[in-house]
């Protein structure tokens, strides 16, 4: 198959590492000519350039930018497609993206790889980034039955877990287990920081051990990917946090009742609701 | 040194470990004789009893019982010590102990070694638990001084890192990185398992990732330990609760009002505030 890459990242480039040893030909646009420059050199892809014309003759492409850049990308790029061009875009939110572009370019499919790492940029590329992660496909009842097929086969090739979602199922399912958890893990480092003695506050620092640890590790991510979250899964985050804080809330007030019977029970529901999440 | 543990569980088998081949005598006391016979047995200790009598002749008393029966440990206790015996415990909250334990019997050092594993009882207890971990001190004005180098002494035989503290400082430092996370984390479960979408409550089951693993993970934890904290440190769990809802709600706000530039700045600050928490 002849496939285009829009965006050679961390993505991008994870996916022409899996696809082209598989027989694919695989031809990259990136805005930088150094990057296109590196991808050819190191075999990333067959052919690379910074105009999207080169894409002219693709038959399927992902879609890699940033998604504020997503509309701007598929606008700009319309006019080099043959009709019968599969589209499908990587992004982190669906709902936005899909009714961004869906009207204007039916054989669309949108998508979600959910493997990365804390790095990014072409050279964090790596062979099999997706095997074993899911990939979650969100087509609408409009997606042409063929573009989906074909979609399906690819996720199969880069040996990731297919699911299929609704656009809005999407992006509530990954705020609750994705973005609700960086804003939560985010309020637990400012208002620790915010501690106003020094000597207590010096010594949170010195005692603080692998419970702090794991709790604020997303919360002190990458800020960019915190704000491109809120941004583009916004409803979805305020949503959740508003039940968030009801069941902080309930917490807080067992505790101010010093009703610890309900506490215990609580706890334990939460103890072995978790394995539901987190498989081990 | 004669030395008494009470409880011979997870820290006091531990303690046990690390401080008989440096040439203590250790006397251990546990409720239960199975255990006894089994510190015996595998040379936890030089002599163990279910009776506090054991103890008549201890320079140092380690008490390691839950923190629900420490005050009836020390009371049971007192009648068979000598007055210069130091007595100390291991509890992980402070304030209520000192306040408790002090007026009984003056030679008292509080202490808090912050080191354990997710496994409790004796056979779980290893040697050099508590090397390169915290170990906090919460003597008051009136500790007398032999008791407060008696037990530095022990805690560099331990080769841990000793901290001073107040108690109240010391059990709001550990609010901050230690108890207030579980309450935080445990609400994240609480309120996605709640989700009442049955499809988006599965696809985010099946979605969820090392993300969410580590957010949650000390809401999942034992439940009895977190009413245990709630109920012994109850005043600060609640007040750092109160600043962080504060905290929560600050994000909320900005991003139901999409100043992105406000919560990029914020998200700027928790990246860089959690590395005073969390070395490398």
């Amino acid at each position: 198959m002849k496939i285009g890459i829009v965006g050679l990242g961390l993505i991008g480039g994870s996916l022409a590492l899996d696809l082209r040893p598989l027989g694919h030909q695989i031809l990259g646009v990136s805005r930088r000519t150094e990057t296109c420059d590196q991808a050819i050199e190191q075999g990333f892809v067959d052919a690379a350039s910074s105009e999207l014309s080169l894409l002219a003759d693709a038959e399927l492409v992902f879609l890699c930018p940033p998604l504020s850049a997503m509309r701007s990308t598929v606008e700009h790029l319309i006019p080099y497609l043959k009709p019968e061009t599969i589209l499908t875009d990587v992004g982190s939110v669906k709902a936005s993206i899909v009714q961004a572009i869906a009207p204007l370019w039916p054989n669309f499919v949108g998508g979600h790889p959910m493997a990365g790492t804390a790095e990014s940029g072409l050279s964090a590329a790596q062979r099999h980034l997706f095997a074993g992660c899911p990939y979650v496909l969100t087509p609408l009842e409009t997606t042409p039955t063929p573009a989906l097929e074909a979609m399906a086969s690819l996720v199969g090739q880069l040996q990731a877990k297919l699911y299929y979602a609704d656009p809005e199922h999407h992006d509530r399912a990954v705020a609750w287990i994705s973005h609700l958890p960086v804003m939560v893990s985010a309020a637990l480092i400012s208002a620790s920081a915010h501690e106003p003695d020094s000597a207590i506050l010096n010594l949170a620092h010195d005692l603080a051990s692998s419970g702090f640890r794991d709790t604020s590790r997303v919360g002190g991510g990458n800020p960019e990917l915190g704000v491109m979250m809120a941004e583009y899964n916004r409803e979805a985050i305020l949503d959740t946090l508003q039940t968030y804080r009801q069941h902080l809330d309930a917490l807080a007030d067992l505790i101010q009742q010093e009703n610890w019977q309900a506490l215990a029970t609580q706890l334990q529901l939460t103890n072995a609701k978790r394995n539901q999440f987190v498989k081990n």
